[in-house]
């Protein structure tokens, strides 16, 4: 009966939790309950037709359901994981999808629960932005243990394919240590770069200097939302100290460099610096190696329209699109990563047509 | 006579010599002579149409000459400045175009010398790419000494004016003070970022695990162009070291607030820098605060320029765009930054009229 018609439960009816509901009913013809403590939430879930059956108590949404999704913040994933646990059936998968992975791990020794974490859709929040395709194609961390029961492992990889996503198993220690380097840290960075400058601005005019396109670029996480954050950066609190400690030590070597004036230690590490990041990146393409070509643009409304649709008239796909205006806003450059050669030529030379030659960095 | 045609001449031709080459033929009607060690790019620049009077010899470039431009990589300048200093007549202004401006200004003491840095142009290079237009709008520092002759820097104000520029003084150390915070710190920053990642990596799986949007954001500059960026780190080396000294304090402390799990203190910093990078980012806008709009889309050809020609129909500028693609580029978040609350409100309906809800972070 479970396998002709699943029950799903989500716990949580944000941006995250509706969009499961939406792709669940959609792509699994799934029956879906929910629970949010907001009534409001709960509510707007029913209006939008993510939820079949909105539930009063957790025990209610759980009743029958062979899968549950808990889409709460970061802080409170043990606790209401627990309660999760506590009312679902012996044969209900519970999984979550924060993004720290060890503390709601190590917070139960159940074998129905996985963590998870999607890699989608953090840059804006409710259900009223749910998308049933939200995780058509991206990653989704699991974060199985040796006491996870294999059926239900099986189960939770199944419906996560059915829902669009890339399952991949992962240790939720490296998870968490991975996600510090890539996503935490840069976000530390940003909100450092902002003090610095601000410092070193209070310092001299009273008139604030013009900082440029690259202060806007550096800093553009800078103080991202504190309700999603702080948990974060508390849930992941020594991995990001951690990465901070390792990013000290570099930033040590840097300054003993420049100190010295290395001329030659300098160069090796901005060209390793540069190589790297052309690995890093690559690997996870399938469509090819990234190339970035760079045009100066006049910047005024129609130019960025006029290049992306002459590109999406040929079918270029822009992976990737930056500007960087000068000061006054009156001319820019702009950069579009384009995955595959075959396609990045194209691209050359359509922009080249258009009046905008390009430069490969 | 120097009044009615003025004679100026560049010293150096690539993308930034080579387009006040450009404006000054085109806004000021001079007569242009040029002096590159590179035969091929003189030659260009001959052909460009940039230089009237292509000089053999930097003696010969600057015969007859009111203003001239030295236009080449910063760790060259201190001696090219000194040379030209020494061809230069009584009457002429020497001026540079360094992204650095201690170390030239440091390098004489002549009266006919005043430091100068546009904003512009920094992410392409060569005779090729020039423009006339490049400086238009655009600050462009100069750092005049008590010892500068009044006359001469009145000269070259009224000419970077008639190059479409702003020109702004400010003190060399201030300057490079500036720069070394909200150009130069972002560019070591990127580099740590790629390297924390990368050990972090190797420790892990041999396949590289999905790194997300916020890495390839975060490290964009990381390896930018070493004939370029050596010469920078290392002519302001003591003022990086200095911001590195101070970032480094800075992120102890962070470390330390999250060693001891101090929500409070995160949340005041995190709430902090989003502040202070709102008020850096509006102080320097004419066209009133900066607002930001996020919206979810599918990364696919023509959605970009949908939304692009929309605005463009209504009028309404985009200042910066940012593409967040989820890891598989299937979609993504785009991010909007739109000058003054009337544009924004305008963008944020049409926006959704197209059917991207939009948020505001």
């Amino acid at each position: 009966m479970a396998q002709t018609e699943p029950r799903i439960a989500i716990v949580g009816l944000g941006l995250i939790g509706g969009s499961i509901a939406l792709a669940a009913r959609d792509r699994l013809g799934a029956r879906v309950s929910g629970y949010d403590p907001s009534a409001a939430a709960l509510a707007a879930a029913v209006e939008r037709g993510a939820v079949h059956e909105p539930a009063d108590s957790l025990a209610a949404a759980l009743d029958g359901a062979t899968a549950a999704f808990v889409a709460v913040p970061v802080g409170s994933l043990p606790g209401v994981v627990e309660q999760t646990l506590r009312y679902a059936s012996e044969d209900c998968v519970v999984t979550d999808v924060g993004s720290t992975k060890r503390a709601v791990v190590a917070s139960n020794e159940d074998p129905r629960f996985v963590g998870g974490h999607p890699l989608a859709g953090a840059e804006s929040s409710g259900i009223e932005r749910a998308r049933a395709d939200l995780f058509e194609g991206a990653t989704w961390y699991l974060t199985p243990r040796p006491i996870t029961s294999g059926m239900l492992y099986e189960r939770l990889h199944r419906l996560l394919r059915m829902l669009g996503a890339s399952p991949a198993a992962i240790e939720a220690d490296v998870h968490d240590a991975i996600l510090a380097s890539v996503s935490h840290l840069p976000h530390v960075l940003a909100n450092v770069v902002v003090e610095q400058a601000d410092q070193v601005l209070a310092e001299g005019d009273e008139r604030l200097p013009a900082t440029g396109p690259s202060f806007r670029d550096a800093t553009r996480v800078a103080g991202s939302s504190s309700a999603i954050w702080s948990d974060i950066y508390l849930a992941n609190a020594d991995a990001i100290s951690d990465a901070l400690g390792r990013s000290i030590s570099a930033l040590r070597e840097v300054e003993q460099a420049l100190r010295r004036r290395d001329r030659e230690w300098i160069t090796d590490w901005n060209e390793r610096a540069g190589a790297t990041r052309r690995r890093l990146l690559e690997a996870q393409l399938a469509g090819g190696a990234l190339f970035e070509l760079r045009a100066s643009v006049p910047n005024r409304p129609g130019v960025i329209a006029q290049i992306a649709l002459e590109l999406g008239r040929a079918a270029v796909n822009i992976v990737d699109m930056a500007l960087y205006p000068a000061p006054d806003m009156s001319e820019g450059v702009v950069a579009l990563w384009i995955a595959g050669e075959a396609q990045a030529e194209r691209a050359e030379s359509l922009m080249t047509a258009l009046g905008f030659p390009v430069a490969r960095p």
